[in-house]
């Protein structure tokens, strides 16, 4: 299969969308740039994007083995995800299960404190207002979702968190909490869309407790690209990196 | 009856708290002081708190007519309300039926857009950390509430807020959002405590969309004890006035 690469439909800080022939399929590129505190620090991250797109192809997989709708539709190669088309909901949905970043300095939670059920925050998407969380009855009020569909987002952000702390407790990394994004296909279906990565999530390995995610990236720290080869290969399964020749 | 005003528990921005000889009662004192911007911004204004008694003991008046659970006994004089002893939830329960204030800065709503069903904002009452924007979730783990009892404060506060708004609109007054805090009693019942008055309400004039309440204090505006009255004398009927002598 040749997929044709067509238009840039959107330029964001860390990734890119491209039209295909197929207008319900778009492609994901991953790109080596990298920002934090909403775009306040910025670096490009030699072979970033390559990482990324193998291990957010690894967890789409996964979560698509569980039956839970993804854009995933194949890693074309490292650094390009061809992808269903969505039209994306301007929300953040992050999923706590251990207490560590933003939270800990808005609350008063113990740092490592763990949740069981975990926290789901809804933040608004927007550079211009900073990303600011929203409840139920905000994101309602706004317009961002109505109420039918922020239940069915809540109740499959549980689920998706499920099967991927199953899956990467089991190839030995913790998950404190990551950010997805989701999205309406061609039929109206709420899919799972963006990217799950160290870039989006936070991964602590659990035998030396090492940070593998974008918080060294964020803490000015060295090994950024390392941590997240890390990851990759322990997520992998030998198929896979041969399939990428890594 | 006599009340004797025993020993002060709580000294707070605004309010002091002080025993009575009655266990589960308490005497909530009404200061002139005027704080915003979480104690950023002070001053004192002369029969403040006189004001604001009165008109809050009206409102807690108005609600238990209409069989909602308040901390009110009664307005020993003005200033000074004879309450029940409430153990406080931390949480700044606030209502908006009109667009305003810092949600217009935190999000992109339309400036006095209105909201139908109303808006259920809770925040942490903590000084320490800015009164932060709590959701459902977030609340629970911090073990602020549990889920039952947020769907009591939930609902109470939508009855509060039809019984005022109806209240307040018969008497020419908009209520566009208002601040309220819960307890819980000897019994363990959730009953409304604190304050409704023009430091924790907006309340503009109905005919000429005049702001009424502590907005005048927080934009550096003359006339907010003349604010304050007018509320009062909007409010009141002619019982109420000739009580208090105004
Ligand atoms: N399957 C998809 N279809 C269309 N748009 C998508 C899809 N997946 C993600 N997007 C959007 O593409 C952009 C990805 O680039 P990114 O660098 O993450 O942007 P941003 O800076 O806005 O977060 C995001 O805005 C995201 O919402
Ligand atoms: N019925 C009550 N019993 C005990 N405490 C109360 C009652 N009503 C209000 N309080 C508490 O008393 C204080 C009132 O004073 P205030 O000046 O408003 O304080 P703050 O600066 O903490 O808001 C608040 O902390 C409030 O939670
Ligand atoms: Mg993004
Ligand atoms: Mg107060």
């Amino acid at each position: 299969m040749t997929i044709e690469i067509g238009t840039l439909i959107y330029q964001g800080k860390a990734k890119g969308v491209y039209e295909t022939d197929d207008p319900q399929k778009v492609v994901v590129e991953f790109r080596d740039d990298i920002t934090a505190g909403n775009g306040a620090k910025k670096d490009n991250l030699s072979e970033k994007g390559f990482w990324n797109s193998i291990i957010s192809a690894k967890l789409f997989e996964i979560l698509e083995e569980a039956r839970i709708r993804t854009q995933y539709v194949e890693l074309i190669k490292p650094g390009l995800m061809l992808s269903k088309k969505l039209e994306m909901i301007p929300l953040e949905v992050i999923t706590r299960n251990i207490a560590a970043g933003s939270l800990l300095k808005r609350y008063p939670f113990e740092p490592k404190q763990t949740f069981e059920p975990p926290i789901i925050q809804i933040d608004y998407k927007s550079d211009e207002y900073g990303d600011p969380m929203l409840n139920d009855d905000i994101a309602i009020a706004l317009g961002l979702i109505d109420e039918y569909r922020l239940k069915i987002i809540k109740e499959t952000t549980l689920r998706i968190n499920k099967v991927l702390k199953d899956f990467l407790e089991s190839k030995g990394i913790l998950f404190p909490d990551f950010k997805i994004e989701f999205g309406y296909d061609a039929d109206g279906n709420i899919v799972l869309g963006d990217e799950i990565s160290p870039d989006t999530c936070r991964f602590w390995d659990m035998e030396t407790c090492d940070t593998l995610d974008k918080d060294l990236f964020r803490q000015g720290e060295s090994g950024v690209l390392d941590a997240y080869k890390k990851v990759a290969s322990m997520i992998l399964d030998d198929e896979d990196k041969e399939k990428w020749n890594i």
